[in-house]
């Protein structure tokens, strides 16, 4: 009898299932307990922990000197027109395709859009695909909605496999999900693969049936070695994308993104209208005022993405010496390391003998492998490469 | 066959069903259009249009000036600590019941804590009470997680009818929402009620099964004539409250609130462990982080009420003495005035040939009625007291 909880079924499963991520919290926490945060690596959060660029902080301090009226009031749901025309504007040259701010709705970052997106969409039984190993939150995200999510393998280097998405799909396929740059692996999905994904799309849509590509890029401009991510706007006519200023600025507890999307779509005006509705029944309402009206001042500036690069470096190399395989990550600031031994979790446990913090790749849909979030300062990063060494000279 | 639409099935009848109020958004447009804004009376909207008060844009200042780190970070999904022990202190005063900052959910406003709340608790198919005439928006929150809504009569003072919420409750009873002061009333339901309500609910509890009260309460600080809402949490162990800051610091868009609950709510662990959850996973994932800093400090300041107050009695003079019945507004920016002749939809389009927007109460389950906001300007209410009275005079 369900009535004598404090919480549903479902959440008190969610609950239980997550807690395996409370008990590392817990373990981190009687770790840096015992021998100081100084000496504990934790590798577990994707966090960022550089504060937001100059450029913020302008913008922040002209903003709460403004005398103007309503800046803190409502407006559309979709948020402020002239925020919505700016975000159009980076839109459009990142995906080589001419937006206006009538495509773009601003959402309490990439998560409060991808829940808008599923819940305009989604019929009960309705399926997204997502290609492992992926952003675990996307199956509650798909939950939520009544939806089902369906996982498809990426090839052996993480690339996306067109053939098992072609198979995966079936005549419930609302969508696929796809996260560029992919976080665990720190890969970037490259044009190429995009085209074909793209183009196999095209061929399994037809007049009655039309699959929606959601992209979801809140690392796009957390890229490395001249790197680009490929635009999407402009290759498919049935594609949303969703970014959020978390990363790009280091805005993470302040809850700013947007979803954008082709002015081609499909009833393009009844989807707009599906997610200025849900933006307000979800209980969002609008994305924050105030972190709209500065991002809209900010389509030029990002953190110094140079600061993560060099991190990467120090940690690919340290890693790669002591014996460690991984792809080399091109995006995002996590490396997704091959577990020595192949049990992850094995690996994770004893890594923590190392006073190191690692996520087991099984919770990504990615077993053995472990993912390590190189968010922290290069001094940690510098005093763990020993440990990892050490750890891994001792693992039988 | 669903898919081949851009929006689900549920979606497009949510969008069709809410066409009406577009209608009325365009109709205002149309007015303003061709008569000019300052001759159109526009009272249909809920946004508060005072500015935050002075201490608002002192603490934000202070914050923009802020050389702290982290300041925009992640925190607990639950928000930041000292800040939920911040507003423990407010709501501790506000309900008679001492409760520390773990009985505090910082929320994306009280819409964010309302679907937070039913996300946690509701199983497929639960009911929830509400009492009529009611906050429309309940209905898609309750919706929103498989719940089902039901709608019970208040007496004809549109004070709580305690015998049928008793006859409304069934095995399926998850919990009733009340609303005080309620919108689209602007009634306070009196301290007498309240322990009525919580003194059937209790005889209804037992061991196996609780019902919930959930007091939605965005409006607990906008009240006239030195009256005060009812303490809730000290009434009743299994009750959970909802606030935002939306009217009483006129911040409606920058989406800040939070949930409080009763330190000794039927397994309050859990319930406190699915809040944090759903605030996670429905996208949220944590309120505006320097919107919570902000307000935590600012637990003795509002806007002045006196405005609002000055507003209502203009306009109560004005329609009395054109002959329009009404019960007294004693809290919110609504006046729910009687219909002349019975058939609201009629009136309000009435009202429109006056260049005078209002809204039927048949949105809010109170026909018979329409809802005056009078979150306008004095000069407006002024002006529209003669157009009121000739709409009455003309009205067969």
């Amino acid at each position: 009898m369900a009535v004598n909880m404090s919480v549903s079924m479902k959440i008190k499963d969610s609950i239980e299932q997550s807690s395996w991520i409370r008990k590392m919290f817990e373990e981190g926490a009687k770790l840096r307990a015992e021998f100081g945060a100084e000496n504990v690596y934790d590798f577990s959060l994707g966090n960022p922990d550089l504060e937001p660029p100059a450029e913020f902080f302008k913008a922040l301090k002209k903003m709460a000197d403004s005398t103007a009226t309503g800046m803190h009031g409502y407006m559309s749901n979709s948020g402020f027109m002239d925020v919505r025309n700016s975000i159009a504007k980076k839109v459009s040259k990142e995906h080589n395709l001419k937006i206006e701010g009538n495509s773009v709705v601003m959402t309490c970052g990439a998560a409060g859009g991808m829940n808008i997106i599923l819940k305009t969409i989604l019929d009960p039984g309705d399926e997204i695909i997502a290609i492992k190993p992926y952003f675990a939150e996307y199956g509650f995200y798909v939950s939520n909605h009544q939806g089902v999510l369906v996982l498809v393998n990426s090839n052996d280097d993480f690339s996306i496999n067109i053939d098992a998405i072609e198979k995966a799909i079936t005549p419930k396929t609302k969508g696929i999900i796809i996260n560029n740059p992919n976080n665990p692996t720190g890969k970037i999905y490259k044009e190429k693969e995009i085209d074909q994904l793209c183009n196999m799309l095209k061929q399994k849509s037809s007049d009655n049936r039309k699959i929606f590509l959601i992209s979801d890029e809140p690392y796009r401009e957390i890229v490395y070695d001249n790197r680009e991510v490929s635009p999407v706007l402009s290759k498919y006519v049935n594609a949303l994308v969703v970014n959020s200023y978390s990363k790009s600025l280091s805005l993470p507890g302040e809850r700013i993104g947007y979803v954008a999307v082709n002015p081609d779509f499909d009833k393009f005006n009844l989807l707009m209208d599906g997610l200025n509705l849900c933006n307000r029944i979800l209980g969002f309402v609008n994305a924050p005022a105030l972190m709209q009206r500065i991002v809209a001042e900010l389509n030029d500036s990002k953190v110094n993405v140079g600061i993560y690069k060099k991190r990467r470096d120090i940690l690919m190399a340290g890693l790669k010496e002591a014996g460690y395989e991984f792809p080399e990550p091109e995006g995002a600031f996590y490396l997704f390391c091959k577990a020595p031994g192949g049990d992850d979790i094995a690996f994770v446990k004893h890594l923590q003998k190392y006073n190191i913090l690692a996520v087991p790749g099984i919770g990504f849909g990615g077993p053995g492998y472990f993912r390590i979030a190189y968010c922290v300062s290069e001094k940690v990063i510098e005093k763990a490469v020993p440990k990892f060494k050490d750890a891994l000279a001792s693992f039988r």
